[in-house]
């Protein structure tokens, strides 16, 4: 039980003149977060070695599918064993190409103060992908737009926590499906500098993607440090399907950097028991991580975990649960043994709005995130209703967040400052260290304070109009979305971006539906 | 993005029905909770040693307040250093005293299937204590009675993943301050049988409490194991008040346990910064302790840690901030340095009702309490605005994440049976596991599945109303008090406790008011 401070009074002219600088300097500088405290190292060294094992039986005696016919000609020349559409692999085949990957890159950005590094402690923070829908309290759960996508990546854009644009924030449903990768990866680049995703809808996609990234970056500056990070999905259990292989040969031939993630929700595409849905994901993902060696050795990959799972009841999906939590820390753990970077986790949640539901399951995931030190976490803002919704207010409540990750994962300081023996000098049993000299060098900086969430009295809230965090949040979005302002873009790169995708859109327009 | 399963459709039914089984029940019963998974150790073994060394300086060069002559008298008669009201202790003695303590011990309950093991890897959940108000959807927030109270007793018996009844609750405003004491200590004793807390309001108020333990539990018996469990809170910085030491010197004669508390917000009762916070937190715990087994060699204790932030800009009090997890990591870790219990989070939250702010908050708290194996879990379900609150609605929903944390600390399984071979065998590329035998043989139990948590499509729950978390746990908080049934208590035990308190209440209505 506390009582309240009467300094409290004054909070509120207090914020609103930070929110003014804030608004001000439209978007905050980048926050890079490395992660400097002890990993959470959940198995131990045996357990690891007994995952491993299971997902080489995996490989050797059941296999993967590969659909489409020039990835397994690849496989087989390499050495794999392909019968009809299935590939058999063995350990020392599989372990030599998983080994040609690199264990950490840089990703350019537009703007090369946004560039990033993944692996090692690096930790990136992309907004929520793929959502059909938006939310907000103004207009509901409605289909999403262009309109839409580009909001939230100028909201992505502002935040200084979020170190990445991140590919299909949202589904821009009004636009066609043929032309949609154009208009997304115009719209990241136009509205954001920060690093982007490139398309995985088709093969011809993804050569779009990568033409975009040769105007804005230079061909052969691309072939030095990837510009385009995709998503290459596994279609769980055991199987990857033609549109994402041909991607896959794409991006490799590209040398662009791919995270290869098996998506599993364990008791329908995956065993229901998480030893045996880790063990399946890292056989998938492994055997999707060498055919990228195979086709570009040295091409960067990451080491993808998208595992959550189902009510046994009523086959929904369920995240934030405590076997998930688990899965998260077991296959982290697994890319670290191969000496891999990971992707895995996010601000996850079932829920429809951003309630209590969506704080409780976004944080039982995002921890186990952080702290499985994950070196790439999609969908790190914005996610709700099983990843079909982005919330506008939702990614600013898990932006909050984020920036308390990024302190948490500093560490601690156990300098001679930090012990602050000369304010326990000064103050005596009982006193307080408000007016200490060393409160007066720290306070400025010293505890992080989340500007959504309400410390005020219960008395200040009720004057306030008792607004809860979601009306709160919805209050910031709009503050943000009225004082973005894009960054700067070369104009001959604009230029020829517009004559690009002019070019293509006229091109798609007269191709055949099936191309 | 995920699509729905068809199976959603029967999922209500099925709820209904579980509900009802549940309710038949009226109590679950009680699933103890042990942390078998790896504790994370936050810093290394020199910066153990480095905050233990900073805190000797503390106690050796200035010394703790002790405000009660007998305390003192004790105190210089083991051989500290007392000057006026202050005591300076040196690192030998303090470590011979604190070294008496028992690392672990069991506390009582009514009923012996509820006694609890307090230390080593064994976690205990307690209720939120020292609540004014109480807060629900209906009737917002309000001053607590004695109804509020017997109601929150009731909710933490009827919870599976309460293990402990608590102490103060909430407040039960509307009885007389001088009684409560013994309105609270009958409450527990005739609503629960699980186990609980001592009065810290005065001497004579933990002496009723002794008293009350013999009636119940036998003189002889409690001397063996205890049956009260108080919390004495430092005054920190650096002071133990009149109040707090007349209860230790009861209950150490008793041979009662006791969690000895720092009470710090860093910034204000504290330095602004982690480690000097946590070492003069360790500090103050210590000296308690050492006390307590200078009175009488063995007694129970728990290492407290109640550690949180406040805002340096408003001087309110904030919890859930990443320098209050780190400093809750590591007061764990000392407390495994001398060998003690541990006890520190809870789901802290500074909002004034159970929306997204509560649940973040709440888990930015929950997760490192656990992690760190915290022995006793003070605040583990309840908790709103800073501690002035205890929810219903934030009580059922904080039982939930309990729930979860249940099974996450079970840790993983990784038997032949886990990793499910046979399963993989039967489910070709591409096809689902929910057929499967493995399945079959663990659909029951091989995922945690939230009650409170809405799993249902969009649509499902629009047409159910589109209930918020809040709203849910609304109808849940009913649900519970209505089905409620007393457990049994013996009636010369019942009639005994009538009788103690009817003289009590007789004796205090004629002492002076300053007794």
């Amino acid at each position: 039980m506390l009582k309240r401070n009467s300094m409290t009074e004054t909070t509120d002219r207090r914020r609103e003149r930070r929110a003014r600088q804030a608004s001000a300097a439209s978007a905050a500088r980048m926050q890079p977060i490395t992660y400097n405290l002890p990993v959470y190292e959940l198995l131990n060294p045996e357990g690891v070695q007994r995952v491993h094992e299971m997902s080489m039986r995996i490989l050797r005696e059941l296999g993967i599918d590969f659909y489409d016919d020039e990835a397994r000609e690849i496989l087989r020349a390499h050495g794999a064993d392909v019968r009809g559409d299935t590939v058999f692999f063995d350990e020392e085949l599989l372990l030599k190409y998983v080994g040609m990957a690199p264990s950490q890159f840089t990703q350019l950005a537009r703007n090369p103060q946004n560039n990033v590094t993944i692996g090692g402690n690096n930790m990136v923070f992309a907004p929520v992908y793929g959502c059909p829908f938006v939310e907000d309290l103004d207009g509901g759960r409605r289909e999403a737009t262009l309109k839409d996508f580009q909001n939230f990546v100028k909201l992505a854009y502002m935040s200084p926590y979020i170190h990445h644009s991140g590919g299909t924030v949202v589904e821009p449903t009004d636009e066609p499906v043929s032309t949609r990768h154009l208009d997304m990866l115009l719209s990241h680049i136009t509205y954001s500098d920060k690093a982007f995703m490139g398309s995985v809808t088709s093969g011809k996609n993804a050569a779009d993607s990568v033409a975009i990234a040769e105007i804005v970056f230079g061909a052969d500056t691309i072939r030095q440090n990837p510009a385009l990070l995709s998503l290459i999905n596994v279609s769980s259990p055991r199987r990857f399907d033609d549109r994402m292989l041909s991607c896959i040969k794409v991006y490799a031939r590209a040398r662009q950097a791919m995270i290869i993630t098996p998506f599993i929700l364990a008791g329908a595409m995956g065993p229901t028991s998480v030893a045996g849905t880790v063990a399946q994901l890292n056989a998938e993902a492994l055997a999707g991580i060498a055919l990228c060696q195979m086709i570009n050795p040295g091409t960067p990959v990451i080491y993808g975990s998208f595992l959550s799972t189902i009510d046994l009841q009523s086959g929904a999906p369920t995240f934030g649960t405590p076997e998930s939590q688990t899965a998260l820390y077991i296959s982290a753990q697994m890319a670290r043994h191969y000496g891999l970077p990971f992707r895995g986790g996010g601000t996850f949640s079932s829920s429809k709005v951003p309630d209590a539901q969506a704080g409780y399951e976004s944080i039982m995931v995002m921890i186990p995130t952080v702290m499985a030190r994950t070196n790439f976490v999609l969908h790190s803002a914005g996610w709700l209703e099983n990843g079909l919704v982005s919330g506008y207010e939702k990614f600013v409540l898990d932006c909050e967040i984020l920036g308390m990750l990024h302190i948490w994962a500093k560490g601690v300081d156990l300098s001679d400052e930090a012990f602050a023996m000369d304010a326990f000098a000064e103050v005596p049993p009982g006193g307080h260290f408000l007016g200490t000299a060393h409160t007066l060098r720290h306070f400025r900086d010293a505890f992080y304070r989340a500007e959504l969430f309400d410390y005020n009295s219960a008395e200040q809230w009720e004057l306030n109009g008792a607004p809860d965090t979601y009306a709160r949040a919805n209050a910031k979005v709009k503050q943000l979305l009225a004082s973005y302002e894009a960054p700067a873009i070369d104009s001959s790169t604009a230029e020829a971006l517009r004559r690009f995708i002019e070019k293509r859109k006229a091109e798609i327009a007269i191709e055949p539906r099936d191309a």
